[in-house]
């Protein structure tokens, strides 16, 4: 069986390929940065951060969270030669207010205690949702993370920004 | 200081915010699937598989790994609705072929001992920089992890597929 997303990412795939010319792009981004944003429906990162194929690399998680991007911005860094990353969190994100107690209730209540004993023994803690109380302290907060990271080199530029989901205007946090 | 690439994204912006109109969308995904592909910097993820603005969450991480998405993965389905989730690795992934002691080893080399050690302290374990020895079996083996996960439900549907960034296709693996 095949389901209407299914069938959609199939058609449209189809003409993508037709005109696609980047086959010959390098795995090592161009431009050299990464950006960590929000998976929210609402962000194109390409057209709102004016990325094109090739340039850089793109990592994405509820809340646009530093902590949960850590292993991919290492990748990114070590292997893959960047030396710059972006932080943009966005207003209006499902994950500013949330506490990790409420997650676990939602999820205990919907999925049972076993999904969240299945999730705490990923990191042998409790489970941490990554949740932020105020979106501009939240990015610089996840600033801060990076910067002070031992596995995150001295010389990699980290800058904080908040993507707008209402005007589509990104602005600067934190230098 | 501004950097080259704080300048190109700034002026990028602010030509996007000028015709954006997609100001009203939901923070609800309003085809309730999501997209779980890698940080490449060769893939456009809403250009290759159709995605528009408002339609579906997207994931990305260092080898499109279901693992390290699994908390996007629960907030996206307890709290915003979607049932629907899409694995899709690529060819020539560098994630493809590394092993844990071979990362370990160029971060030991290049941060020092602290970087691993920090790493390690994350998860009060050896970190698991989720990489992949063959790419079909690679999705396959993060299809059957999403769907054996006690905090993934029972009726959310899960599908395999990798895109070819030589052609641009991408290819089902597993139903």
């Amino acid at each position: 069986m095949t389901t209407t997303n299914e069938a959609h990412l199939i058609r449209s795939n189809r003409k993508f390929a037709k005109c696609f010319d980047d086959g010959d792009l390098s795995h090592l981004p161009a431009k050299k940065y990464a950006i960590v944003t929000c998976m929210d429906c609402r962000i194109d990162a390409y057209s709102a951060f004016g990325i094109t194929p090739g340039d850089a690399h793109v990592i994405r998680n509820a809340g646009g969270s530093a902590r949960d991007a850590l292993r991919s911005l290492v990748i990114s860094q070590q292997l893959l030669q960047t030396t710059e990353v972006f932080i943009i969190k966005h207003t209006h994100c499902g994950m500013q207010g949330l506490t990790n107690d409420g997650v676990n209730a939602t999820v205990v209540k919907n999925l049972g205690p076993e999904a969240v004993a299945e999730l705490d023994a990923v990191n042998c803690k409790r489970f941490d949702w990554l949740p932020f109380a105020e979106l501009k302290q939240g990015v610089r907060d996840d600033v801060a993370f990076l910067r002070s990271s031992r596995a995150i080199a001295g010389e990699v530029h980290v800058s904080g920004w908040v993507f707008d989901v209402e005007t589509g205007k990104v602005s600067r946090v934190e230098k």
